[in-house]
């Protein structure tokens, strides 16, 4: 072909995000080049900076630029209440649709076996330590409402009643087989709102 | 928001891209920092590297990263033949599409007075250079088949007239008022085929 190495290697890399075919991918790596260098330029120190100094809080496991996040460090926040969603987006999504103002706990996915995600993978040991500190109260599993959100759900509420945590789970509401952050502002907010309680043995 | 800076950052920098709304950015930013962080370093340094080294050859305009692009140094090119192109991804278009073993003349653009675009703008001057060259034998003008394009189109071919160099258009085969870069390959290759002699007084 005859397209300079260096525009064939940004084709390359822009492909590789989700979402983006050979025809995108090329139409941008032109357009960043021919009408938006600064855009690009802005966006290659935005990429490195995050993949540089953003990890994981130590608390919650959201992602933060800090040891703490801003949550976990706010003390305004109700430590009583503890919600746990599957990724980072789904905590974006309770916190733009809701008016909670407890804390969280990011698992990072779901009980997945197949896909080699176990309690381990999951972080449950940094959160069967959170709820043996004794501060929360409530345990509000916001997994998502598939086979595996369900799964891990019924397994955290076990865990949660094993050390007299209340557990509770957004209310049936959401379509099932959707996946949270898909689901708009106001189904979330009603499926949040109607929580309920749940045993180890309800699934 | 609860969301770093930085992430708030990569996600607004990703938002500038065309066809990439507010949803998608933050779904493309959390992939990249949960999924594939080498992915986003990859990408990055891809960007740093084209905007950096990637300039546009002296003769044809094309994106280069050398002072003349590789199809103008070939020695196997006929230099006889120049297609003028409105974009790089035009000149991609016709290289994958059909056997034409010509040289290059990208515009950047066509001529469109509402946006400031005029012959200095497309690179004119240097064109007609070419032109008394006196390599030059034939001009293929590969214009889009929208409005702005045929003006340029009828443009060229008096630039060409006025030299004593005949000036051909691609075949209208083209789905008229589509832009070039959207065409199958086989219709192009056929429109590239069939190109006709065009008089100045031609539309």
């Amino acid at each position: 072909m005859s397209l300079p190495n260096r525009v064939e290697a940004l084709i390359e890399a822009l492909r590789r995000l989700p979402g983006i075919g050979p025809k995108s991918a090329q139409r941008l790596a032109f357009h960043l080049l021919e009408r938006d260098r600064d855009g690009a330029r802005r966006l290659a120190e935005a990429l490195r900076e995050a993949v540089e100094r953003v990890g994981h809080c130590a608390r919650c496991r959201m992602l933060s630029d800090a040891e703490t996040c801003a949550i976990c460090s706010a003390a305004d926040r109700d430590g009583s209440l503890l919600c746990v969603v599957e990724t980072p987006l789904d905590l974006l999504s309770i916190e733009l649709a809701t008016g909670y103002r407890g804390r969280y706990f990011v698992l990072h996915g779901r009980l997945s076996p197949v896909d080699g995600l176990g309690p381990e993978e999951l972080g449950f040991d940094r959160l069967i330590r959170r709820l043996e500190e004794g501060e929360v109260r409530e345990l509000i599993v916001a997994t998502g409402a598939t086979v595996e959100g369900e799964a891990t759900a019924h397994y955290l509420a076990e865990l949660a009643a094993a050390r007299g945590v209340r557990a509770s789970r957004l209310a049936f509401g959401l379509p099932v087989g959707s996946d949270l952050d898909y689901v708009d502002r106001s189904t979330l907010a009603h499926a949040f709102q109607s929580r309920r309680p749940t045993g180890a043995s309800q699934p």
